[in-house]
């Protein structure tokens, strides 16, 4: 990219992004070892002795900018290491690899936080949309968004763009596709996503509601910007992506040159934040990493549900997704799997008017009568959050 | 792809794919239940109750096919489960996200093993040159490959074709790039496959040598083909990409359609095997799956190096890459990360000749003299292994 090519001349070699790990030592070896093995691991990966000064001198290397034991956590120990920002070449798999690429295969080492400079900032771009832009597009300016899953894969095109309707006759906002809907004999890609969206704008016309539907774009790498045309010339306005099975450079090309919402999903994203000893928290990947990538909605599996983080894990990525950061838009949190109706008031304290709500079986669980099911989820909401 | 459609179409209903898993249970729950749970996650992630006989009758719904207790092992369970194979709608992301997308944000799960039905083997048809192909490229046809890395990023132009030189004198086979080896201003993607080629065919062709130049395809989504054409052009015969940071289609799209020969790095894989009681098995991802979605070479992290898995971890996905599958070719483990010549004879014990042996930075270590070293490395596999 041109802007990319422009920004990394702009590049001084002082502009530098920072990572903070925690490190668990049990080899009896240094703090200071490790960090500079860790240092060394995500830049020149060669053996310390062999990097010529050159490479040195020009900051290349990564540099452990410190490292402090963390209080009551015997052997453990916060450690700041800065890398320079062009490392990544301000490509998203590069940014990725800087981050957690080699230590992945580590162990007892997790990346809590990232420190980027504004210029690296600036060439990623966060989110197109945001809160603020899918704000616009909903026209629902202050309580949460409501969401839920089209599913599950098998059911006819008949009876998905039916429960399509349901949804936008009981008043939802979004209606995103499950993730597990690709390109399938029952529900083709093209025949599917025009059947539901015919029915939504029918249904939306007749309701005088307003809700969006996201397709999953699940196809390999020649089929995705053709399903993002299919989606488009439906009208849909947005889609659902796993970046950890398209490709997380797939949010940038949907969202910047396709202009579409980007709903990520975290399909294959657990293994890096289920174990707090090593890996990369929810909060830096599923928010930091995701908003600065360009997920104008992040979706992370929510405590309480079907998945067993901590609230305190949850809200640190909604604050992550939300919290000012260099010129970024702030993107919306989806806390999600197995969310309920009863658990409405948790959310509001959690999480507050500023996300999407996802609700999916939940809503099959409270009536067969799915447009009854989706009204009793927007009442839940007026009872919770201010309208 | 025409042919996944045919294959799609003869598919029957009873084509299904099997999945192992290993289970620790913590929570006083019954096998049963956490079973019929995962295979629900993995197929239609919906209420079990809320599951439409349809879709059940379909056997869209994951299938339990057995629970065992695990010897010795209290309260972990060996458990197969199976999906039909249509879930994948045969393309790469949804393969994945079938073995392991949402279970990859629970605990306790573990994917030790996967049994691919011969139509699924077949539609994603597995390496495209294998062991035999790179071997007829090579004219190496019995002793391992050798290969290094070009590194470290930084390096001028003149600097890094020089090396690359160094290494063809020394007679390796194999010269890949370093994984961080981007398009960076010091040393920017065309000119440097081309000056770096430049340098390797003069010197093959004075030396009477021939080792192949792998570049590190590693650009954003357009990048990509653009990267592949240079690659081509300049007459590499293949390249390094990182699956978990460019999508794992890739391999298929520059294996087939680029006939360029893939090595794949494991760059973002740790967090799913660093850990046995939750992610996916070395051998299944680095080995089954990688093979599968056809990966010429896998490189991954070798036991004794900079990391710390056992040997046995090791063997399984050589032994994964390589036994018969189908009618899939066999592909060169490659292990990795802080080998060096002293640990010859163990990786010949371990690996054997069809193997890909990776030294990087133990080469730099030998010698400054990088010809001299890489001859070192010539003569040192001479030793251990039959020619």
């Amino acid at each position: 990219m041109k802007v990319m090519d422009e920004l990394a001349q702009r590049i001084e070699s002082d502009e530098r992004l920072a990572i903070t790990y925690r490190l668990t030592i049990s080899d009896g070896r240094s703090p200071e070892d490790h960090a500079r093995d860790l240092a060394v691991e995500q830049s020149v990966e060669i053996p310390f002795e062999c990097i010529p000064d050159e490479i040195t001198d020009r900051g290349i290397v990564g540099r452990v900018e410190s490292i402090a034991p963390v209080p009551n956590q015997e052997k453990v120990f916060e450690v700041v290491i800065s890398y320079r920002s062009d490392n990544t070449a301000f490509s998203v798999p590069q940014f990725i690899n800087v981050i957690y690429g080699n230590i992945s295969m580590k162990r007892d080492i997790t990346v809590t936080g990232l420190d980027l400079p504004p210029l690296l900032l600036e060439a990623f771009g966060g989110p197109t949309f945001g809160i603020e832009g899918i704000r616009a597009i909903t026209g629902v300016f202050k309580r949460p968004l409501a969401c839920t899953a089209l599913k599950p894969i098998g059911l006819s095109l008949k009876k998905l763009a039916s429960m399509a309707a349901d949804y936008a006759r009981g008043g939802l906002d979004l209606l995103k596709e499950d993730h597990a809907m690709a390109d399938l004999a029952y529900h083709p890609f093209a025949e599917r996503i025009a059947r539901c969206q015919e029915a939504i704008m029918r249904e939306n016309a007749s309701s005088g509601h307003n809700m969006l539907y996201f397709p999953m774009i699940s196809g390999g790498f020649d089929e995705i910007e053709k399903q993002a045309e299919i989606v488009k010339s439906n009208g849909c306005k947005g889609v659902l992506i796993a970046p950890f099975l398209i490709g997380a450079d797939l949010i940038r090309v949907l969202s910047r040159r396709h202009n579409l919402i980007v709903m990520t999903h975290p399909a294959m994203t657990g293994a890096y934040y289920c174990d707090p000893s090593h890996g990369i928290t929810m909060e830096v990947l599923m928010g930091t990493i995701f908003r600065v990538i360009g997920a104008d909605i992040s979706i992370f599996p929510n405590a309480g549900g079907r998945f067993s983080y901590t609230a305190q894990e949850c809200r640190n990525v909604g604050e992550a997704l939300r919290r000012p950061l260099g010129k970024l838009k702030p993107a919306f949190p989806c806390p999600a799997g197995g969310m309920t109706l009863d658990r409405m008031a948790a959310m509001a304290e959690n999480f507050g008017s500023e996300t999407v709500l996802l609700i999916g079986g939940g809503l099959m669980q409270q009536s067969s009568d799915l447009a009854k099911s989706a009204a009793t989820f927007m009442e839940a909401i007026e009872q919770h959050f201010e309208n």
